[in-house]
């Protein structure tokens, strides 16, 4: 039988993986919470995350704050493209999503503009009242809040984590040793006010995302990486054309996919959803129409899963081009690039900041070697009047008699760029559910319905249960060794004494351990136990020494 | 020579670890960022926390959202309480904090209402402008926002993670087997709008805290797991009296500390603290006067650190009473209660919910079993008029004709009980700041200045650096296969081919690597490595045969 999000979530509630955030208060749509079960499922996919793509692709990880001011926000250009078409019905006082409105209805709703949308709506009756009587706006899903007191610095909870590593490019560079390409991660929170969300833990306010911005120069299109990884096979529904089953060496060389970053990535995200339990064949990779790309996007594939929703976006593999870091440039005046080494000097003509050093003893006095520093660092186009600089959390302003900005003709061997990005950007959330409702199957057992949950072991919470028969000393003896033996080795385990063992044995499948351990009364004389498997309900007999390893293996899904 | 907050930051900065956000864009006091190093850091001391609360203590872990409905915190008293006084300067227009105002000026400005403040700011000159004209007023240290569009539904973001914990209480009671005492664990962002931070990551807007709600039978005062740790030894401030070094049984014995929770978790976070790093003999633990307390608390004791900013909070352990989960079952008319077992039955009035079934039959039709199963969860004493329900994201309004309140007399061998709450919560940014400051240190080497970071094994970033002396195929080939196996085995390293091995010493000093591994061309013919050690600067020759061993020794303390 099939998995629903009824049945999914009722077992989720039941065995403390996730439920709705609040309910004693009255619920809130678009707040969810892990329980202890999917606390350690969130952490285990995201330390396969981790090792898919910040060990084994060799990213710095960074983590910066949800609160962010107003000005990053603005520049990114979030405060004026992050919005969704929002209808309120004059009659009720609902609010609804334009594209959840009139989807079924118009073959493409996110492509309609506040200007198109008031004929289409005519027809459609409000879902929570029956009337029509729409009214229609922009609707910036930023939650918005202000920092420090009375109204103080308008801010806003981030919508993404990317920002939070655009704005520290400089530094980023630096400690990458200016070597291209290179990628930095961060794991976080992101926040998006929907208007009406309805569709459970897919669609949350509050999310859980894992973002990668990996730099590039954008003179250089090969990635070489990408050679371990062009047997991996995908189902590819290019823009406009039919889908189709195809490996990534061919997507490739067919220029299905134009970019050698972004295959790359696309293979690395198959790898890492199938490492969690993602079933392959309901797995594609979906390229946006022009129309529907997000503002700062020029190409954009996206991991897209089938559930019982229908088949979901998890993951945005985005070519950004260099408009992030451009916007960040235009905005600040701060020099956000990259340098490559030029195969022969040139002779150029150079723009630069230059200090005009008796001035800025005059002004800064024991400051002034440090201002003359930080001159270099501002983009001379960019250098009128008065500089506002700031140098390790002290601010400087700059009078205009401080500074030249002097051309000259230079031999010079490096050049400057704003590199390129390529952004992967996994919701975490929508995974994990898909995940869930991959698992889930239910068994009948001579007439007795059961429910079991087919979790990845390294996605398990729990990697063994562990059972002592009965409540014998020895028996319980060494059962609860092996348990400490386990946990010691960094193997999650759940102890369970209480019941029968056919109703411990149901209780680990509906969690999704993979194996159990049971110590009875031969175990007194043969020094063994007996291990019992999830998915197949096959028991073998394991002596007690040599068992860590063998429990190891098995995890590794290396068998015994 | 000592370390410094300046010092400290201008390290943490150049080596990726710490540095004040959105700097590019003009820095906002209170935001701060994790670089690589950082987050990795970060990483280490929540494994840790994880380690001995968590798996250790047997606690269950959850994780809920950041962005909280108004009625979580109107419930729990943070609308209310959770303020700070506000001077704001009619001269200049800027705004202060009360306490930072008067720190040095007043015995204890802490404890100053709206109505104390104004003679004693007469004499006090504004900061910025110098000048005196001050009006004071409450502010709430609590960022606002609005979930969903126009206004919406009034929202915080959580000053805390506790009240995610308690409005739980119900589901997480279920999930330990209502099993008492049992405690929950919550690691993430908490936030905390304030006036005017100064004290760069010490006084954060957003920051990472790790807390736990252990939840406690009243009337059991005895907590067997203390008797593992009588041994620690303290310094203890208690309130009103002079400090003291004592160990956890005298503490105990002597009443000073007069809970066996509250000492259970300060000896598991005295313990905690010295393993990431903290300096014994600068722990403290101290316990707050009366009338210092938060609006919750009947007893708290801090751990207290000293840094170059003073003694500063890092973890609060306060016995919170049962005032939490009460508030919220005043405001829900939820039963948030556990339940203990009587010694002997007893007869007693028992006023219940008793569902009307024929009415609910006509008004809910098939969801009238529903219903009713969740009328039996309703607070007899709260029921009256129509009642609201939730179950599982659904709500029904049951009118007062489906039910009735009946008093009876029963013989009951359990009774509820609301538990009372012991909430240890820890500062993970703080604790990590002191940290760095108590692994700083300034060395002169033949003249030459150089920093080191002596941090402990388990916190560093990297365990060990991997240097081929020279760029040799098989001196290179040796190397990196050390690298990748230590990799393998979950062993962070940094692998650095790049400079003399001095330097690059020098770079594993400053960044906390407690050992380097250096192949040469001896490597080649006697099949060892050199391992140089941080702190003392000794290097021994170790075959390559068992390195793995000894590298897995070394970190663990064990030596070779």
């Amino acid at each position: 039988m099939s998995a629903s999000p009824d049945k999914v979530m009722a077992l989720a509630r039941r065995r403390g993986i996730l439920w709705p955030s609040f309910e004693v208060h009255g619920k809130v749509a678009g707040f969810y919470d892990y329980g202890p079960a999917g606390t350690a499922i969130k952490r285990n996919v995201l330390e396969v995350w981790r090792r898919t793509f910040v060990v084994e692709g060799g990213l710095l990880e960074i983590d910066t704050p949800s609160v962010t001011p107003y000005d990053v926000f603005e520049a990114s250009g979030h405060v004026e493209e992050f919005t969704d078409l929002m209808a309120k019905c004059g009659s009720c006082g609902s609010f609804q999503k334009v594209e959840g409105l009139l989807d079924g209805i118009h073959p493409n709703p996110g492509t309609l503009t506040e200007a198109d949308v008031g004929p289409v709506l005519a027809d459609v009756k409000c879902p929570d009242c029956g009337n029509i009587d729409w009214s229609s706006s922009e609707f910036n899903l930023m939650f918005s809040t202000a920092i420090g007191p009375e109204g103080g610095r308008k801010g806003f909870l981030r919508p993404e984590t990317a920002q939070g590593i655009f704005v520290n490019f400089s530094i980023l560079y630096r400690l990458a040793r200016e070597r291209m390409p290179f990628g930095v991660a961060q794991v976080g929170r992101g926040f998006r006010n929907e208007i009406s969300p309805r569709q459970g833990p897919i669609r949350l306010r509050e999310f859980n995302m894992a973002e990668i911005e990996f730099f590039v120069d954008p003179d250089e299109a090969a990635y070489p990486p990408l050679s371990e990884h062009l047997e991996v096979v995908f189902n590819l529904v290019p823009a406009g054309a039919n889908p189709v089953e195809m490996t990534a060496g061919d997507a490739i060389k067919k220029g299905l996919v134009c970019s050698e970053y972004l295959m790359y990535f696309m293979a690395r995200t198959a790898t890492f959803l199938e490492t969690v339990g993602i079933d392959r064949g309901r797995l594609r990779f979906r390229q946006h129409e022009e129309n529907e790309m997000a503002h700062y996007a020029e190409d954009c594939w996206d991991a897209e899963i089938e559930t019982s929703y229908g088949w979901i976006e998890v993951v945005g593999i985005a070519d950004r081009s260099a408009y992030d870091l451009q916007a960040h440039i235009d905005h600040t005046g701060k020099e956000l690039k990259a340098m490559r080494r030029l195969e022969e000097p040139v002779e150029m003509r150079v723009r630069k900041v230059v200090p005009v050093m008796k001035q800025l003893g005059r002004t800064f006095r024991s400051d002034a070697g440090i201002v003359a520093e930080a001159l270099g660092t501002v983009d001379p186009d960019a250098a009128t009047g008065k500089l506002v600089i700031e140098v390790d959390g002290r601010t400087f302003e700059v009078p205009p008699e401080c500074y030249e900005v002097s051309d000259t003709v230079e031999t010079v061997n490096v050049e400057r760029f704003v590199p390129r990005v390529i952004e992967p950007s996994f919701g975490i959330d929508r995974i994990i559910y898909s995940a869930l409702e991959h698992a889930y199957r239910e068994e009948d057992r001579d007439g007795e319905p059961f429910t079991v949950l087919s979790l990845s072991p390294e996605v398990a919470p729990w990697k063994f249960g562990v059972f002592p028969l009965v409540s014998d000393d020895g028996i319980v003896a060494i059962a609860t060794s092996i348990d400490a033996e386990l946990r010691t080795a960094g193997v999650d385990t759940i102890y369970d004494a209480a019941g029968s063992i056919g109703r411990r044995y149901a209780r680990m499948d509906e969690i999704g351990t993979p194996f159990c351990i049971t110590v009875d009364h031969d175990s007194l004389d043969d020094s063994s136990v007996t291990i019992r498997s999830r998915d197949d309900r096959t028991q073998v007999r394991v002596p007690v020494e040599g068992l860590m390893q063998f429990c190891l293996n098995l995890i590794k899904g290396e068998g015994p």
